[in-house]
C-alpha cells in the first residue's frame, strides 16, 4: 500500500489470470486457449506487412476491420465496436452500461472478471445462484436490475443457454444485456440475429479461442448503433486508437478465412466428445459442454489433488477455489494428440 | 443518447484525435508522427515472429519488454509499467493516483486529453495558465492539490521545463506528479533520472514518436515500485494482457537499437532548427521547441485561414480552436524534403 494511491485502488481485488509459464515446458489445457495454429492466411498478412507504415497511427474508427466483421455477421459496420481484447470490450461496456442506480444481476458461478469491473468502476451487482445442474435459471433474472451479464456459454461450466431463454431475459428487462460469447462458437447458439430486435442486447465476441489469436488481443461488439454510440464514447475518452495496425491486418484475414475456422472449431468439436467419453469411463461427471473446454468433477478424487498431481506430470489444468466448484476441474480441448496425453495421465493417477 | 447510457457516459466530451485521413493523400504534419520508418529491427522481428504463437496468451507481466525499457532506462523491471499506447497508460494513472478529495492541476494550454480523463474518472481539475510567453510558470503549482500532470516538453507550444523546474515540483507537493514525456527524446531534459530520490514521480513516455511506432500502440511508465504496483491493479482490473506478442517483439526490437533511435532523432531536430529559421524568414513568431512540433503564430495572417489554405494544397496541420491559442498552429518536423514542401506551399499562401 502506498500513500499515494486513490482509495479505490486501494479496494480492488484484480483479476488473476490462469498460470501463464513461459517456459512451455507444460501441455497448456487451463486457459482456452486453441491447440491449433491461426489461419495461414495470418501468417501471409504478417510477411505482406508494410513495416514503415508503423510509423502513422492506425485508422482510430477500425474501418476496414469493423466492415469484415459486419459482413461476417450479417450487421451493419456502424453495429460493431471492436478492441484491445474481449477483456476491455467488456471493461468498456461495464462503464457505458452498467454504472446504474440498481445491482446489475450475473450468475454466481461465471467468468470471475466480472465482479472486479465491478469494482473498478463502484459498480453494484448481485449474483444469481445456478441451479443444482450448474444451469442458469432465466427466470430468476426477471427481477429490477440494472444490467444482465451472462457468458453463453457459461464458464467455466460450458453449458449453454439457447436462442429462446436469451430472448426471453430480453423480453423481461429494460436494461442492457451483454452476452459474451468468447466460447460460441464451439456449439452453442449466437445470440447476434437478436440485435434487430432487441436494441437492449450486446453481443461480445473475441479472437482468443475460435481463431486461435490469443496472443493478438482483439475482441468485440455487436449490437444497436446506440450502444455501439456509448461504446465509442467511453473507447474516445480512454484511448483513441487501442487496434494497432499490424493487429487490424491480422485480424481481417483471419475473418475472412472462414473454412479454416470452421474446420478448426468442428476439430475441437470432435476432441470434446471423445475426451468426455474417455473421461466418464475413467469415472468423471462432465457438463455437457458448449465450449473449447470441458468441466469435470470425479466420483472419488478431489479436485485440487487431480489438478496437483497433474501438474507434476507436466499438465496444467485449471482449478478454482470458489464455493460449488473446489471439486471441479476445467479442461481445455486440446488435439487430438494432446487428449490422449491427458488420459493417460489421468489413468496413471487414479490407479496409484 | 439512449435510455441505456450510464449518466456518465451523458456527461463525456470525448477526445479528439488530429485528423486521420486514411487516402495518404496528403502531407501530415498534423499528429506529430516521425517521417522516417522505424527501425530496421522492427522488419527483422516481424519476419522472424512463429505466427503459430499467436495462438497462445502473451505474457500478462511483458516480463522481456519491461526489462529491455528498464535496461535503457537505468531502472529495475519492477519500476517499469507497459501498455497499449502512452494513452491507456495515462488513463490508468488517473485512476490509481488522481481521484483524490482535492483537485488535480495541469496547465490552461497542454495536452487536451487531461481534462476528458477527467470527466472519465469524475476527477476535478484546475488549468493553471502558461506565463505569456506560453512558459509554465512552476511556482503557481505550489499550493494544495490532489497530483499535478504535465507534458515535458509542453504541447501544444513544445516549450520544455528544465529538470531542476521539475524538482521543484515535486519538492512543493505530496502528491503524485506526472510528467508526460511523449516528445522528450527531441532535446528536453528527462525526469527518470529524479525517480529514485521522488517516490511521487511518475514519467510516460511512448514509441509513438521518436520510435517512429504510433501505428504499434505502445507506451510505459517508470517510478517507483509502489506506483508501478498501482498501475498494475488498475491494469488487472481491467484487461489482463495489454500488449500482444507481435507488438511486444517488435518494441523490444526497437528498444535495443539505440544507434538508429538517435540518429533518427538528431535529424528531426536538425529539420526543426531548420525550418524555425525559414518560417521566421516568412513573418512567424516561432516558439523555442524540444519537440518533433513547432508552434508558430503568423504576424499577420490568421492561423485558422493557414490551416485552411495548407489542407487545399495537400498539407495537413493542427488547429486548435481554443482560448489564447486561437491564431496558432503545431506543425510536425517532417523530412527535409516535407519542410521544404511546407515552406514553398507557406510562400505562395502568403504572397497571394
Amino acid at each position: 500500500m502506498s500513500q499515494y494511491w486513490t482509495d479505490l485502488v486501494r479496494r480492488l481485488d484484480p483479476y488473476i489470470p490462469g498460470e501463464q509459464p513461459q517456459d512451455q515446458q507444460y501441455l497448456k489445457l487451463n486457459t482456452n486457449e486453441s491447440p491449433y495454429p491461426p489461419s495461414p492466411e495470418v501468417g501471409k498478412a504478417i510477411s505482406n506487412f508494410d513495416t514503415d507504415l508503423l510509423r502513422l497511427y492506425p485508422d482510430p474508427e477500425s474501418t476496414e476491420l469493423r466492415q469484415a466483421l459486419a459482413t461476417q455477421h450479417g450487421v451493419n459496420p456502424d453495429q460493431v465496436f471492436v478492441g484491445n481484447g474481449s477483456d476491455e470490450v467488456l471493461a468498456h461496456s461495464f462503464q457505458a452500461f452498467f454504472k446504474q442506480s440498481k445491482a446489475i444481476l450475473f450468475p454466481d458461478i461465471s467468468y470471475s472478471f466480472y465482479p472486479v469491473y465491478c469494482a473498478l468502476y463502484e459498480i453494484e451487482f448481485d449474483k444469481l445462484p445456478l441451479d443444482k445442474d450448474f444451469c442458469i435459471d432465466v427466470e430468476s433474472y426477471n427481477q429490477p436490475n440494472g444490467g444482465i451479464i451472462l457468458p453463453n456459454p457459461n464458464a467455466p461450466t460450458g453449458i449453454a443457454l439457447s436462442s429462446s431463454s436469451i430472448k426471453t431475459l430480453l423480453d423481461n428487462t429494460d436494461s442492457v444485456v451483454i452476452v459474451d460469447e468468447a466460447y460460441v462458437d464451439f456449439g452453442a447458439e449466437s445470440a447476434v440475429s437478436l440485435i434487430g430486435q432487441h436494441d437492449n442486447l450486446l453481443v461480445t465476441q473475441t479472437f482468443s479461442k475460435s481463431r486461435s489469436l490469443a496472443g493478438l488481443r482483439l475482441g468485440y461488439a455487436l449490437g444497436n448503433t446506440n450502444l455501439i454510440d456509448a461504446l465509442n464514447r467511453v473507447k474516445n475518452s480512454f484511448n483513441s486508437y487501442p487496434v494497432d495496425r499490424l493487429a487490424s491486418n491480422v485480424a481481417i484475414a483471419s475473418v475472412k478465412d472462414r473454412i479454416y475456422f470452421e474446420q478448426c472449431n468442428q476439430k475441437i468439436i470432435d476432441n470434446r466428445e471423445q475426451l468426455s467419453q474417455s473421461l466418464a469411463t475413467l469415472g468423471f461427471h462432465v457438463y455437457p459442454s458448449s465450449s473449447n473446454f470441458i468441466f469435470v468433477e470425479h466420483e472419488h478424487k478431489a479436485a485440487v489433488e487431480l489438478y496437483q498431481e497433474l501438474k507434476q506430470a507436466g499438465i496444467l489444468v485449471r482449478y478454482f477455489k470458489s464455493s460449488r466448484i473446489d471439486n471441479c476441474l476445467r479442461i481445455t480441448i486440446g488435439s487430438q494428440q494432446d487428449c490422449y496425453a491427458l488420459v493417460d495421465a489421468l489413468k496413471i493417477i487414479l490407479t496409484t
